[in-house]
């Protein structure tokens, strides 16, 4: 082994390898394997998160010596953040010979959890908050108090008048005082300029938390208020659960439970806190450097966040206590972020259309476009909006969790060694799956190998779809939803209805009559919410639709029509627009003038009550069927080339019945 | 005994008595007597404050057989507050035989503490809060939120536009609403109108209090601030007192101790707290029912209120944290009173002339005069406001707690059984002496019978300085300050000094020469403060003076005078003004537009810093003789005609040397 030679390096835990140049810095290696090593600043040696390990030894198997002499010596980067001993900074560290080199979980992004990713979606930047840096001169003999000697300042550098000053922070003015510059943070939000937070000397970034608060995943995102970027994401189960699984449920217990409520108010607070605490660890500032934080949920957990009774949203008339935008004190929620960090959340649209589908609207709404498009955003409940650049309609669908994997036998969440894709061959029934956090398909080579490490634990959201679209397409399910006693060892009786043996393994997992059920009642409910819209818009047809979350990143538009979850549409007009709730937040967090277009925005939007609507009920149990009544298949052959769709036999017999 | 004889009433623990004819209420039996029972109601059975306890038994002393059947039945009234048993309403109940009458302790207004008592100067009641009630009809399906269906509600029937709502109030809004009928309480000195309050039905009474924070005493007042009336009054050591008996002494220990700061806001916010407690209960009220709140302060008691640290106000520059008005939260002063209630601070005038003067100023200050006008507000510190409709001058004196009967050998604060007032005879130099709460003065008949009950404890200040005053005139003292050794047994050695014997009892109450160089350096400070004002002014003497607060209601002018506590002025051109910090509290509570005027005063007024201006410390020394040497005696004859001060052997003889 000599310098000329490029070195090995093999990453651990994803066993990704490759050969180097003598020299590369080793984070230039990781991400041209495409290793996540998390970075903040960049590689510039400033933000210290991108950590890793050189695992010494002799690894025979793949050829390497390793040895933390492979490296470049330590720093002075490295020296900065007094790094735990065998750590390095990787950015810092330059390949000097072959490596096995440990990314500690810390420092993985956790893929696991969160869906809701933050989009890379660029957002013009105009902060409610900004940061102005001033220079006062002492006094020799003061005649005003400090607090408006710094505001007399401040309107000499600035534009800013009739600043007032956030109770929290009266305490500070004096010894920030001391050194002759500091820095102010303004909020340009409430009706006068508010000072909320200073500083001695010069600081340049702010801090705001995006926070989508689902029934089932809570997912927060860590924004730079003066770069627009997107530092650091997290996102944990909502804590909630215990009290129920869905909306309705939650719902339930507190009608039976009501000196409950604040339990269910301080489990969602807490799971907050809990991921502001981990973003800002991320990224190395604390808590107390984030100034703004903006909500969005659906009505019940928006209710249940602010600690509001959501039990009048279970029934008519669905009165939600407060719908529009509220702009708050980050501690009157009990936050633990900056004293005087502020708070926003967009209106509420409807008793069952939340602040999230008004930050879907704002961020990818209909109004964008002239053709009628369709936005469906699928959490736990499913949010619907309708219309064009000249009307928008809003309606939700109470779908249930069964999209997430929840309700179903084997169901399990979106997490490695969950069945996340199926294909069942229509002649021999035989299953092809895909695990998530494996790469290769089940029939693929290395797949044994790969999933050693996780496993098959069950059958997440998108596998479920898949496995009762292709039961449905291979004949083994037929459009009524039943499963048919087709002669293969996959069906097997269960009770007085069949299974489907999807994975053999030490546990089989197995999709039953009651998971296809559970599939039928959600899809019908999606399906029959988005005909309610589409009757009232007064269109038999939508020429775009657009699934936001993860249902749309997740679930192949393909599947989601042959099941008869979404209206037709030309396959190429189906879109993922990704976690549009999550991306409107962070544009109302990055940009006040955001705030008054979706205020705006959800006043014109219609409200639909599907709740109240006969029709719903009707479309609902016509859309039961697969794919649903009004227009069987059909559509399918115009918009989907099905290669297994050819044979048919039990299918076409049972439809006839 | 026959119902046509009057009824014998012997009221407890005040032991008065009189003669009542059958059926006379006993509230009104107690008033005529002068016995202070309280009531809030006027005596209609609707508060609950007048009760009272009839104790049972032959009373052979007094000739009374008393009964609890020697009262009419418990009535209604009665039964609707569930008292405590034996006890009854005094406005109920009536006079049917013979009475001994307990009023219970915590149905006696505490007299004792309390000094700054609410004037009952009339202000225009204009609140920064009002009640509004408005009907909402239910709507059949809810298309907007509760609150803003409210908000449209009132914006209907009011002319309040572009309310908002305060975040303690959003989990309330709903359960309100169920009836149609609601009373909001609305703020009006916020950017934009608040929603504070949320009643179902109707509500018509509003609460705010007033406090006077003091150095030495917390005062409050509560006030309806729909009529205007203040309903009750309270008062209490101010427990900062345990840190320090004056300011300079608090800052010290601060400056030792500054991790001690949380100790001592914790201190005067608990005091405030135990105070609203009993205001509330006072009359039948919870601190939910206060939804606005006005302090008042000096510098350092406002700091240290606010959680600020005033150890700056120790030293040149004398710098407040903050000198503007401020418009807080309670709850962001952790204030236990309404959840929403709001707090309202009028702004500091300097570095050591604080919002307790701007208060005054506002009451009644020198800008309502043509004449030049000095008024002056003796606490622990002296703040002084010198001026005219033209101009207002304001500066403060380091007088320290000497005129409270602080630093005074026999010092106490003013209580039953102090020493309030002093003449002694220039003959025999013989004192005779009024007892706080004893109605006879020391040589007048009932005098020996009536102390019994309280004995005497102490000299409070307007003792001392009449006693000071009385052996100067009585040629006790010299022009100097020092105890002459005249031959009497009332003038005893005392080391190297003498010292005069006030009052022979159990123990025996002296004056010494240090307490008489305690009241010098007091009142040289004073004096120079105001003599210090006058120069800027331009002046050398003032047409009026105006004495506030409990130096003004309680030290005689004329003896003020004769120590030259004061400047030269007609002595019927000297006034007491009562508790004028107090009143500007309360009218900056009840009216919004005075707000804005002590806010605009506050501005133009000019600030004289004592602490840096030579010439004060000039003054200083020369007042410090008795009465001052600019001027000695000479003003005196002019202003007072002085019965004893034709006999002046001795001290003829001292003012030549």
């Amino acid at each position: 082994m000599t310098d000329l030679e490029d070195k090995l390096v093999l990453f651990m835990p994803s066993g990704r390898r490759g050969r180097f140049p003598v020299g590369t810095p080793l984070l230039d290696a990781a991400r041209s394997l495409g290793v996540y090593v998390e970075s903040v600043c960049g590689g510039r040696g400033l933000c210290s998160r991108c950590q890793i390990e050189v695992t010494e030894g002799v690894f025979a198997k793949h050829g390497i010596t390793s040895s933390a002499a492979h490296l470049t010596p330590p720093g002075e980067a490295d020296a900065r953040y007094h790094l735990r001993p065998g750590r390095r900074l990787s950015c810092a560290a330059r390949i000097l010979g072959d490596l096995v080199v440990d990314v500690p979980a810390e420092f993985a992004v956790n893929r696991q959890v969160v869906r809701k990713r933050a989009e890379t979606r660029r957002i013009a930047v105009d902060a409610a908050t900004r940061l102005v840096t001033v220079t006062l001169v002492p006094p020799e003999l003061q005649r005003v108090g400090d607090l408006d000697r710094l505001i007399a300042a401040i309107e000499a550098e600035t534009e800013y008048r009739g600043l007032s000053c956030d109770a929290p922070l009266l305490p500070h003015i004096q010894s920030a005082l001391h050194v002759g510059t500091v820095t102010v943070a303004i909020h340009e939000d409430t009706d006068r300029p508010l000072l909320i937070g200073l500083w001695p000397g010069t600081r340049t970034t702010a801090f705001g938390v995006a926070f989508d608060i689902g029934s089932t995943t809570i997912a927060g995102h860590l924004v730079d208020l003066t770069t627009g970027r997107t530092v650091a994401s997290a996102g944990t189960a909502n804590p909630q659960i215990r009290f129920g699984e869905d909306l309705m449920s939650r719902i339930s217990y507190l009608m039976l439970n009501p000196n409950d409520r604040n339990a269910l108010t301080d489990a969602v607070r807490g799971a907050i806190a809990t991921l502001i605490s981990r973003l800002a660890g991320q990224v190395g500032i604390t808590e107390a450097d984030i100034l703004e934080a903006v909500f969005v949920g659906n009505p019940v957990m928006h209710h249940l966040f602010l600690g509001i009774d959501p039990t009048p949203l279970g029934q008519a008339p669905f009165a939600l206590a407060v719908s529009g935008a509220l702009r708050l004190a980050a501690r009157d929620l009990g936050l633990a972020i900056h004293p005087c960090a502020r708070v926003y959340l967009p209106p509420c649209i409807a008793g069952h259309v939340g602040a999230d589908a008004a930050a879907v609207a704002l961020a990818d709404g209909p109004q964008h476009h002239d053709e009628v498009t369709l936005v469906i955003d699928v959490g736990t409940n499913a949010e619907l909006l309708l219309g064009n650049s000249s009307r928008v309609l809003a309606a939700s669908s109470p779908t249930g969790p069964a999209f997430e994997g929840a309700q179903i036998s084997a169901g399990q969440r979106a997490a490695p060694g969950a069945i996340e894709r199926v294909r069942i061959d229509p002649a021999s029934f035989e299953p092809r799956v895909k695990i998530l956090g494996v790469d290769p398909w089940s029939d693929e080579p290395g797949f044994a190998e790969a999933v050693e490490s996780v496993g098959v634990t069950g059958i997440c959201g998108s596998g479920i779809i898949e496995a009762v679209a292709e039961m449905f397409l291979a004949g083994l399910v037929s459009a009524e939803g039943l499963i048919q006693p087709v002669v293969t060892p996959r069906i097997v009786a269960h009770g007085r209805t069949y299974a489907y043996t999807l994975w053999r393994g030490e546990t089989d997992l197995t999709i039953t009559q009651t998971d296809i059920r559970a599939i039928q009642l959600a899809k019908g409910a999606l399906y029959a919410g988005a005909r309610l819209l589409m009757d009232h818009f007064g269109v038999d047809h939508v020429q775009r639709i657009k699934l936001a979350g993860a249902f749309g990143s997740y679930i192949d538009p393909k599947y989601a029509m042959i099941l008869g979850m979404i209206p037709d549409c030309r396959l190429d007009h189906v879109s993922a627009i990704g976690n549009a709730a999550g991306t409107g937040a962070r544009m109302v967090l990055l940009n006040r003038f955001h705030r008054a277009e979706v205020e705006a925005l959800v006043r014109r939007i219609e409200k639909i009550e599907t709740a109240l609507e006969p029709r719903f009920q009707e479309h609902f149990v016509n859309a039961m069927a697969l794919p649903h009544r009004s227009d069987p298949f059909s559509h399918l052959a115009a918009a989907v080339t099905l290669p297994q769709a050819a044979p048919r036999p039990r299918r076409a017999t049972r439809r006839s019945a």
